[in-house]
C-alpha cells in the first residue's frame, strides 16, 4: 500500500518536539506575566467566532498557524481562572505539575474503565484517591472513584442511595407505572447546590422530590427542620431515602451540622451524602477538623480536587462506605468488557455511567506528591488567613460590609456607602459594581444573593494568590465603588471630596 | 504576611521549563519507540500498587523523583492505547496535536459551563462542532454539544426524548408514584450498546424498559421487528417514547438501516437517537454516505472525536436537532450562575449534567486544523483499507475464519483450524489465543460473542497504525494459535510437522 500524505500516521517526532518545546515556552511565559494579563476579556458575544472561518480547513494547517491563532483568537476572549486575581464561582488552580499530569495523561491516552485496559491507571486511582483519603482524615471504610465534576459525582450518589431501596427493584424495573412505588424525596439545605436538582431530574425524581430546609442566620441547614420534613413527608406517604448535606455551599461556603444530620439519618436509615466539592478540601488542616465533625459517618462524600486542591479541571471524587450500593446500581458487563480477572481487581466502569475514563489519577498523583500534604494544607491555610485578613478589612470599612461569616475562605460582602439603606438601590449599586469590576479586567468575580441581597463573593482558593492580590484587589473594589457611584449619582464626586 | 515554603504558590516558572521540556522529550521518545514497547502489560493484580507507598508524602517532593517513577512504577503497567498494534474495545489515538492541545487546556484550566466563565471556550466549542458537523455531512439544524463520553451524551439524549413527553411534566414530577405515568419503552438492537441500558437505570426507567430487537444475519436491526415491537408495547399500555439505532455497533461495527428505523420513528412519533460513537467519524468520507442514510433524519447522534478521528480522550460530541428538548431538560440556573448575558449566547451548563466544563474543543480544534478535512478522511480511508486487506487474509486461510461482515474497519475472526468442529472447543481456543496474544505483549486485542462463538475483533483505527503493524500481527496470530495448539494438543507440532 503506497500512502498520500493525507494518509500518514501522526505527526512527525521531530515536529512534536519542536512544537511541544515552543508551547511549553508559551504556557511557562503565560503563567509568569499572568498577573498583567487581564483577568476578564472585553469581549461581547460572538467576537471570538468572527475570527473564525464557518468552515474547517480542507488541507492540513502548520502548527506555527495553529499557535499563533492562541495569541490572535484564543487569548483576547479568555476568562483566566488561572489568573491570581480570579475569585469567580469556585475557581480551580492548574497547578505547574497539575498541566505535567495532564500532557503525560493525553499523551498515554487509556481508558481506565477496566483493570485489564490499563491495569497502571487503575492502580494508581485507587492508590492517590485512599491517599488523599487520609488527607481529609476520612476512616478505611471509604472508597473512591473519579468522576468529571461534583454534579456527576452526587449523581451517582443519589443514585447509590435509591439502589438500596432494594426492595423497590428500581435497577431493573423503574420508577414509572408502578402503583407500590411511592414518590421518593431527597433533603438539602436552601443554599444545598443545583446539582441536587439536575440529579433528580435525571433520575427521575423530578424536582418536587428535592425538599429544601430551612437554614438558620449563618446559613446552615436547621436539624430539626429536616426532622420535621422527614415527619411530615413520612405522614403524607412519601419516601424519605437521601439528605444532602454540604460543607462549603455555593454561595457562601457554610457548613451544615454533620453531626446532628447523620444522627438523623441513622435513626431514619437514611442515606447521608455530604457535598464537600469545594469545602472538602479544607479537611485536610488538622485545626479544621471541627467543622466535618461528622462527615465521617457519612455514606457518601465528593470532594472536587480540581476545585481547592491545585488539581486542573476535571477531576472530582466521590467517597462512599457503600461500594456495593454504587456498583450494584450501575454495574453491567457485556460479553465485549469482560475480562479473566475476578473479585480481585476494581473495574471502574462499574460503579457509574462513564465508560470512556482518561487516566486522571496521574495529575493528582503528581500535585499530592509535589507539594506533599504539608505543602497542599499549607496553601490552603493561607488563603484562610487572606480571607479572615479581607473580612476584617471590609468590616472597618464604612462603605462596605460583610453578608455572611467566613468559615472557609470566601468572603460575602457588599458595597453599603453611608446613608443608603434601600435594598433595591444597593442591588443595583452592587450590580455595577460587579460589572464594573469585571469589565476592568483587574479582577474576575462572582455574585451570589443571600436573603435577598446581591452579594460579591470573595473566592480566595486560586494557588497563585498572594496577599498583594487582596491588597490590590481591595483598592481596586474602593476605586470601581467611587467611580460606578460617580457615575450614577451626579455631584456624587464633589460631595465625596 | 510572611510565607513559609509550604504556603508559596505555584511551582516556579523556570522548574516548570525544565521539566516541561524534559517530558516533552519523554514524550517524543516514548511516541517514537512505541512500536517496540510492549503493547500489553505483564502484570498481575497490584504490582502497581505494590511499588508505591501506602501513605501520601508528609514533604514535596522533586519533579525528578516524580517523572522517573513514571518509568519504574507506571510504564511496567500501561496497556498502550497509543500502540501502533492496539486493536482492542473501540481504541483511541492521542495525536501529536491533540496531545499539545490538552497542554494548552491544563494551562488554560478554564470552566466553560457559561459564556461568561470563559467566551473564547464556549465560541471555540460553537465553530468546531459547527465543522465537525459540516464535515460529517450532517444538515446546519444540528447543534452540538461535549460531554466526556458516548454513555454521558447518550444518556443525556433519552433523558432530551423523555423530556418530549411534555404532558408528563417528568422535569417537575418525576416517574414516581404517578399512576397516570406509564411504562416507557426505548428500543434498540440487540447489539446496541450497554450504555442505553445503563442510562436506562440512571434515568429510573429500568433495565426492563430497554426493548431490544432482534437482527438480520449482518447484525442489522430489523425494521420489521422494530415495528411489531412498538405495537406490541402499544398495545399492552407501554408507551414508546425512543429508538437507538447504531452506525457501528460495538461487537462488529453492524450499521442499523436508519432510513427504515428513521421512517417508523416518524410515523410512530419517536425520538431516533443514533449512535455513532465510533462508526460516525466513517460518514466524513463522501464514498461512505450510503452506510448513513437517513441519519440526517435523527433526533440525536452521538459521535465521539475520542474514537476515530484523533482526538485524545475525552471528547463526546452529541448532536442534536431539538436543543431545546435538551434544554428543557436540564436548564436550572441558580443565583449564582446567573450572568448578563441573554438568548445571544450558549451557556452549555443548560444542557446537561455537567459543571465543571474543561476546555476540551481546543484539542479538538487544533486536531481538525492540522490534519485537515483531507488527511482526516484519508487517515480513515486507510484504515477500512487495511481492514479489507486483513478480512482477505483470513478468508484465504485454512484455520482462521470471518465471522461478520466488514462494513467499517474491524475485523471479526476466529481460529478455526481444519477438523475442530465443536463449539465449546473453538471458544476455548479462541479465548487461549487472545490470551497469548495479549500476553505476548506484540499486540493488544480485544474479544466479543457473536451467536454464542468467541471472536477476536481486530479495531483498525489507530492513527499509528500501518500496513506492517497488520502484517506482523497476521503473523503474530499465525504462530501464536500454533504455541496454543501445540500446548493444549499433545504432539500437535509434530503433526503440523
Amino acid at each position: 500500500m503506497k500512502l498520500t500524505a493525507d494518509e500518514m500516521g501522526d505527526m512527525p517526532a521531530e515536529e512534536f518536539r519542536q512544537y511541544g518545546h515552543q508551547l511549553v515556552e508559551w504556557v511557562a511565559d503565560f503563567l509568569t506575566r499572568i498577573n498583567d494579563i487581564p483577568a476578564f476579556p472585553d469581549v461581547q458575544p460572538r467576537d471570538i467566532q468572527r475570527k473564525l472561518p464557518t468552515t474547517p480547513p480542507a488541507k492540513g494547517e502548520t502548527m506555527e498557524d495553529i499557535l499563533a491563532d492562541i495569541d490572535r483568537v484564543v487569548m483576547p476572549g479568555m476568562a483566566h481562572w488561572n489568573h491570581p486575581r480570579c475569585f469567580a464561582y469556585f475557581n480551580s488552580s492548574g497547578s505547574g505539575p497539575g498541566i505535567l499530569g495532564e500532557l503525560l495523561s493525553a499523551a498515554f491516552n487509556v481508558n481506565s474503565m477496566l483493570w485489564h485496559s490499563c491495569p497502571a491507571a487503575t492502580e494508581l486511582e485507587e492508590v492517590t484517591l485512599d491517599w488523599l483519603r487520609q488527607m481529609l482524615h476520612l476512616p478505611r471504610e471509604f472508597w473512591g472513584v473519579i468522576y468529571d465534576g461534583g454534579s456527576t459525582s452526587t449523581m451517582h450518589a443519589i443514585a447509590a442511595a435509591r439502589e438500596q431501596l432494594v426492595d423497590l427493584k428500581i435497577r431493573e424495573l423503574g420508577l414509572a407505572g408502578r402503583p407500590e412505588v411511592p414518590r421518593l424525596r431527597i433533603y438539602t439545605s436552601e443554599h444545598g447546590h443545583s446539582s441536587i436538582d439536575k440529579a433528580s431530574v435525571a433520575l427521575g425524581l423530578g424536582l418536587e422530590s428535592v425538599r429544601r430546609v430551612a437554614v438558620d442566620d449563618a446559613y446552615r441547614m436547621l436539624p430539626h427542620a429536616l426532622d420535621e420534613a422527614i415527619g411530615e413527608d413520612r405522614r403524607s406517604g412519601v419516601l424519605p431515602f437521601c439528605v444532602v448535606a454540604t460543607v462549603g455551599t455555593t454561595s457562601c461556603t457554610s457548613l451544615d451540622p454533620i453531626a446532628e444530620i447523620a444522627d438523623i439519618c441513622e435513626r431514619e436509615r437514611l442515606w447521608l451524602h455530604v457535598d464537600g466539592a469545594h469545602g472538602g478540601a479544607a479537611a485536610i488542616l488538622p485545626e479544621m477538623q471541627s467543622l466535618f465533625e461528622g462527615w465521617e459517618r457519612a455514606d457518601s462524600i465528593v470532594v472536587n480536587p480540581h476545585k481547592w486542591l491545585f488539581v486542573p479541571l476535571d477531576l472530582s471524587v466521590l467517597y462512599t462506605r457503600k461500594r456495593d450500593a454504587l456498583r450494584g446500581a450501575f454495574s453491567l458487563t457485556p460479553e465485549y468488557l469482560r475480562t479473566a480477572q475476578g473479585e480481585e481487581v476494581t473495574n471502574y466502569m462499574d460503579y457509574g455511567i462513564p465508560l470512556g475514563r482518561r487516566f486522571r489519577a496521574l495529575k493528582l498523583w503528581f500535585v499530592l506528591r509535589y507539594f506533599g500534604v504539608e505543602g497542599v494544607a499549607g496553601r490552603i491555610r493561607k488563603h484562610l488567613a487572606l480571607a479572615r485578613q479581607f473580612a476584617e478589612q471590609v468590616d472597618s470599612h464604612m462603605n462596605f460590609e460583610r453578608l455572611a461569616p467566613v468559615p472557609l475562605s470566601t468572603v460575602c460582602f457588599r458595597a453599603h456607602p453611608a446613608g443608603m439603606d434601600d435594598e433595591e438601590s444597593l442591588n443595583q449599586l452592587n450590580e455595577e459594581l460587579l460589572q464594573a469590576i469585571n469589565r476592568s479586567g483587574q479582577a474576575f468575580l462572582s455574585h451570589t444573593k443571600l436573603s435577598g441581597r446581591y452579594v460579591l463573593r470573595l473566592v480566595i482558593s486560586q494557588l497563585r494568590t498572594e496577599e498583594s492580590h487582596i491588597h490590590s484587589f481591595w483598592q481596586l473594589a474602593q476605586q470601581t465603588l467611587k467611580a460606578v457611584q460617580a457615575e450614577t449619582t451626579p455631584g456624587f464626586e464633589q460631595w465625596q471630596g
